[in-house]
């Protein structure tokens, strides 16, 4: 019954980036998106709800790829070690598209309403975080907080990793980022 | 010129959080609001934009609150022991009025609106100490990861603080949460 061609989700994003970056997030249509894409704006809602979520669609399969990580991690693995590898999995879900979450950034710095809308995204990562967790048995207290701190370093690393122009990829801006803040303890009192 | 009484802004806050409770966020006016606690609607406009803001009004002041306390640490605090104080100086804003800020959080709990808006504070509280950060001379890329985690204590200790029935006041559990997260590290290899 899917009768969109392959990689019409893929064609979508890059012309919903292109024309938001051409004409600005709110002069752009569906329509516009779907034309741009070579697709029916019916194919268009097939993808997603609205023009909006052509942005953050990629926030679910972000939290369930770092939770399916966590749950995978060997059973004697601490919580930060867990953590290292849903960190490892994160990079490897974005990691090859730095020029792309650079474009998307710009989109979503130039308007209040994706602004907000962006704020979810560390609240949704960090609740799926702290779930699979728990389900590795890590009491809730330390759970949530070592979820919270996880999603910390992404977002950290993420942005250091968008605006750098280095050659460090963003597994390793991660990995760096999280060393950097396992090292900040212990408190001097 | 100030035509208002005394403590009208905390009355607001009060009959805000009792009407939101009794009849839901959605069904209470501005005028209901001004009504209860005495005062007219035009004075409600003088201390909040709209009945939304009567529950966020909090979030700026504590902001401030925290960047002067990281800026008034002694010159030689690192920048871990600075925003000790800054959490010091939070729970010392907020720590008398648990009863309060459980009631807000059962208006906020229940309104997706609101839930939005709410995570808008700790970017805006993490921007603040951020900037206190980078003002004490402490490199752009610790200033940002230190100010994120220390929101990160924030929002864990409050929860934990809210949703306990203990002794145990703001200002411990925020210590408590600061010091659990040191003592994550260092990252086994």
């Amino acid at each position: 019954m899917a009768r969109w061609q392959p990689g019409a989700d893929g064609r979508l994003r890059e012309a919903a980036l292109t024309l938001f970056l051409e004409r600005g997030y709110e002069h752009t249509t569906v329509a516009e998106i779907a034309e741009q894409a070579g697709v029916t704006a019916r194919t268009f809602f097939r993808h997603f709800p609205d023009k909006r979520e052509v942005l953050f669609s990629g926030v679910e399969p972000l939290g369930t790829g770092m939770a399916e990580a966590l749950t995978a991690a060997p059973a004697d693995a601490t919580p930060v070690e867990a953590v290292a590898l849903a960190l490892d999995a994160a990079a490897a879900l974005i990691g090859g598209r730095r020029d792309q979450s650079r474009r998307r950034q710009v989109v979503i710095d130039a308007n209040l309403e994706l602004q907000e809308r962006e704020l979810v995204k560390p609240a949704t990562l960090a609740s799926a975080l702290a779930a699979a967790l728990r389900d590795r048995a890590v009491p809730e207290g330390e759970a949530r907080l070592v979820a919270e701190s996880a999603v910390t370093v992404l977002r950290v690393g993420f942005d250091r990793w968008v605006s750098s122009s280095g050659r460090q990829g963003l597994a390793g801006t991660l990995r760096q980022v999280l060393t950097q803040l396992l090292a900040l303890g212990p408190r001097p009192s």
